[in-house]
């Protein structure tokens, strides 16, 4: 049976033990909630502190692929957080781990367009692979009669964000699907925007992911948010329901649709891209659970005393 | 009044002369019509002898955007067929009409994501512009705080196939569609194959328009085929009643789609890439009124004496 359901409008965040006590893990978006650019957010330690001494898992999802699993911890190393490889999933790692759920043959090859990121993580998961930065240095040729020839064992074809994007590796990517039987065509992501630097917003994995769709007239399969796959694999991973789950984030379009999608509490921080009046725009048609100013809020938005 | 129809399977062409003195002007796209790569098709020159000796104005139109006006009147003489500049319509010229035909400011830039026609075209129409092949050798820099400037007087970007495509352009076609207020996204075409040599298919502009649509969530304006920009144009140009066109074509998806849209007539040859399985093909929801092997059926394909 299904219904049509209006959601109400989001709420403010007013007591935070309430929702810290109706579920037991926290998904974490990073860029936004947990830091900004190299920056991290005030009071980040001190409450995802608290969040563990309580019992709670905490998981950190990312659409960026830049960076492998093993990369971004050193991230959060750097910026004084302790926070395991196992707890962040990056699209670049969900990229990796859609190949493994669906058995893509290890006698396959994978063509990457994007950076290091989606090639550490398919060489640790054991895929064969090409492309990458590799390729952005190569360019074709403009003789008559050029072909340019393409690995026939190509399965899959990864594209995520690529500051070495050019034609050859369009064209290779838009040869390998057109032509090779059965070829997937994977996308970390569609964000618009990424944060290269945080002195303005950068054209993210949206527009080379656009690019493919353009050549091959094919969708992709989006591994990473707002597709649920994430969140599916780490309810099965973990073993939570996921209405025990809230997504914590900083975009209505990404983190908390990918909240939604998944059947998730939502909570989004005012600390990214997303201000008070973008939420409550008449034409916004997302509406998280709850919104607050940014995740340290946790530690002073207690019940009013009866 | 508005009335659903349904249209007819396309025909066989059995009387050439009957198409022919129904209309008053051939529109013909180029690439598998008139040539193939840089070969002529068989019987192009007498057959558009034959349509000149009987009063016929034709037009060649090509959603290619690469060369200008001028430079492809040089490879319609190359092939020694006698056309004039002011006979083609390319989709660089094209750009170039429709940002006169708004009155598009002149103390306003335009950023170019394309190839040398566009910037011809946009020169002898007296607009500035910037970018090009000229930006296809700069980088982002990667540093912390780095910003990329742009032209705050940019009022629209124009997009093209460019084989010099990068992130640069990317990164700089966005900031000016998201960030100046009014800025236009103009697409030459969104071809998903374009012919660069004619040993393979090339991922054609659309890979470029998807780009700069999947990082500014904007539709284009399509100025190329199947838009009826170029049939109004050419129909306002020459005082031509659209009934009295017919549009021949090798593709489906643009040129037949063209003259529909426009309400000529249409003509399918077989010489380019669509094939009679194709046509026929039950998923095929295009339909062209009438088709044939190549344009040179127009001096064979007789009424039978009666």
């Amino acid at each position: 049976m299904e219904a049509f359901t209006t959601r109400a409008s989001a709420q403010p965040l007013r007591n935070a033990d309430e929702l810290i006590d109706s579920v037991e893990t926290f998904i974490f978006d990073c860029d936004g909630v947990i830091w900004k650019g190299d920056k991290l957010i005030d009071g980040v330690p001190e409450t995802l502190d608290m969040l563990r001494s309580k019992g709670k898992r905490l998981v950190f999802v990312t659409n960026n692929s830049t960076k492998s699993r093993k990369q971004y911890g050193k991230k959060f190393e750097t910026l004084g957080l302790n926070v395991s490889e196992e707890e962040i999933f990056a699209s670049s790692f969900a990229a990796a781990a859609y190949l493994k759920s669906i058995d893509f043959p290890k006698d396959k090859k994978v063509y990457v367009i994007g950076e290091d990121g989606i090639l550490k993580e398919l060489e640790l998961a054991g895929y064969q692979y090409l492309g990458g930065p590799e390729d952005g240095a190569k360019k074709i040729e403009l003789k008559p009669g050029y072909l340019m020839e393409h690995d026939k064992d190509v399965g899959a074809v990864v594209v995520g964000f690529d500051r070495y994007f050019n034609y050859y590796k369009i064209q290779y990517g838009t040869l390998c699907i057109r032509e090779n039987p059965g070829c997937l065509f994977i996308a970390t992501n569609r964000d618009a925007v990424t944060h290269l630097t945080d002195a303005q917003e950068w054209a993210g994995g949206g527009s080379m992911v656009g690019a493919i769709g353009g050549s091959t007239q094919r969708e992709p399969l989006v591994v990473g948010k707002p597709s649920t796959f994430m969140m599916d694999y780490l309810a099965k991973k973990f073993g939570i329901e996921k209405s025990q789950i809230c997504m914590v984030g900083d975009r209505l379009d990404t983190d908390i649709l990918f909240g939604q999608n998944g059947g998730c509490k939502t909570l989004l921080v005012l600390s990214g891209v997303t201000s008070l009046a973008m939420l409550q725009n008449p034409n916004n048609t997302t509406q998280p659970d709850f919104y607050t100013n940014q995740i340290s809020d946790f530690l002073s938005l207690k019940a009013a005393p009866v």
